[in-house]
């Protein structure tokens, strides 16, 4: 049972409005996106990283002329789920939050669609969010992820296998998706001695504990022997995404720049941009020329074997690829076509 | 004891020649450095990865017309290294392999110049490599670094904190040091087989089991939890170091462009070069001016200050970089100077 909780920056003690400010430069100037006016949608699931952020964000409004709503979706899949529903209910309450809640069955729905139940958790947790979001006309989702889930994420993109800027973590703020991540820099240990000093009660999700899944794993196991080695591996992690991001734009902006006269029903890259491109851009436009004809994720030792042959000026010469494209080479153009 | 080792690929089973020509192949179409009539210089420890790779060498040598020579560096640290010198000699022997031993006391050398004695002892032996390969005229200093050594290296710079290409590891080919390490896309274990069907005898370095340093208890402790969880991990790795070296030449091209006109005894980034880059492209080309500037590391924290004092346009801003270098902003230009 939560009593008073902070709701202005002013009832905030020095250390805990510290990281308060922290968190709004976050998202003013690593995420680039203006607080003034907008309205966000708090993804609250009762755990302690967006219960926190309910309240950071809550003493940020006022300030920024924000309006926040949160959103909780009851996944069915606990017992103690209902029991976290009605905390979040109470929790939003005594902040004067409005609140929408949902529930589904999760486990009938990862059966009928032939998914694994996280999969199938997120996916329907994000139809109702993404619902939610348009009905308040809001401009952000905004979850809890924070500097370990981050680290986490990392580590389990370098165990899979993933190239740069992808392997930099998951994005601060995705424009498709409309999802900001305002936590990103902040370790979990600061969101729970910010909630302790607030005196917040939240709840814990035993299925964290859960070493049947990757990510508990690599948090339980690969993570503490990291920090052990560097007590700043949190900073080292939010500068790499840092970088990453900053990569993200760079690619971006020139593959947009080779693309833009593309037709993407018959994609053609023509010799002369080809040949204007270094290795590291070529690789990266087949990619996006790939992934924007459809399902089929390119793997690297692909996209180098068709630029080794165009290197070669195989004339003639196709390289398939997942998804049933393909790529062929002709007087040192390269065609894109389904199979 | 070693009796009769294979020094032409004709004398090897159908799978240790897969694995010779494999290497053959990643030399030359990886590293991009042709074999045919060059000298190299293999750095031999008496331990299986080095000794694996001379016999590796050798049976390509006939093909290639490649002159194979070997120098083994004795350190004088631990109680065996005579008696690896004498295996390393009859080795060399049994190969037909000319052999260059030298020697030096290095915890005396270590005390004398203030180092760490791993640090120390890689000093000496790479400037008694070098002066051997000067005397032989040899194209490369060849290494044993493997793909166990490399996925170490990743997960050191990641504990560290390294941006990104650094991050994908080693460099296999160092045009500065002449160094080359054919062996970084194969796992230890591929040669420990290779080994064994030779009927090779090899020294273990016990000091490879101390977990007083960091790369051994990577070694120990993190490696192989993350095979685990991707018994292909090591494949991964080496992608991403591939996909690194890739990044490597195309960023060393871009600042090579910009910074071709640049005079660096004051060296000035000109307004309109700057306005034409990416702030990924600027970061690092403030970095490659400050390297050149002389010793100081800049920490990536200082590179985005002095980005985001220019994207602010903060007339007369100075910025500070260790080893006395200030950045000064003026007039959209930035000024490099020493304090």
């Amino acid at each position: 049972m939560n009593r008073h909780l902070p709701t202005k920056l002013q009832e905030l003690n020095p250390k805990t409005a510290h990281i308060c400010l922290g968190i709004e430069n976050f998202i003013t100037s690593k995420l680039k996106t203006p607080l003034k006016g907008s309205v966000l949608l708090v993804a609250l699931s009762g755990g302690v990283d967006s219960s926190t952020l309910l309240i950071i964000l809550s003493c940020l409004a006022q300030k920024n002329g924000c309006r926040i709503h949160a959103a909780h979706f009851n996944h069915q899949l606990r017992p103690e789920a209902d029991a976290e529903e009605a905390h979040v209910r109470q929790l939003c309450e005594s902040l004067h939050i409005e609140l929408k809640v949902d529930s589904q069955d999760v486990t009938a729905f990862a059966s009928r669609h032939k998914l694994g139940l996280e999969e199938a958790a997120r996916m329907v947790r994000y139809k109702f969010l993404e619902r939610e979001r348009r009905a308040l006309n809001a401009d952000w989702i905004v979850t809890g992820h924070h500097a370990n889930d981050l680290a986490e994420d990392v580590i389990m993109r370098l165990i899979r296998g993933t190239g740069w800027p992808a392997l930099g973590g998951m994005e601060g703020k995705c424009n498709n998706r409309k999802i900001l991540r305002p936590l990103l820099s902040t370790p979990k240990e600061t969101l729970i001695s910010f909630a302790n000093a607030c005196s917040l009660y939240w709840c814990e999700d035993a299925s964290n504990e859960d070493e049947n899944f990757l990510r508990n794993r690599v948090r339980s196991q690969v993570i503490p022997l990291l920090c052990k080695e560097n007590p700043a591996f949190l900073n080292a992690i939010t500068s790499l995404w840092e970088l990453a991001q900053i990569d993200t734009d760079h690619w971006s902006a020139l593959i947009k720049q080779y693309l833009e006269n593309t037709d993407f029903n018959t994609p053609t890259l023509l010799k002369e941009d080809l040949e204007s491109m270094s290795q590291a851009t070529r690789l990266r436009v087949y990619k996006a020329v790939l992934s924007s004809m459809g399902k089929g994720q390119p793997l690297q030792q692909n996209l180098l074997a068709l630029d080794a042959a165009w290197q070669a000026n195989v004339g003639g010469k196709i390289v398939q690829f997942p998804g049933n494209k393909i790529a062929t080479i002709r007087k040192g153009a390269i065609y894109f076509s389904y199979r």
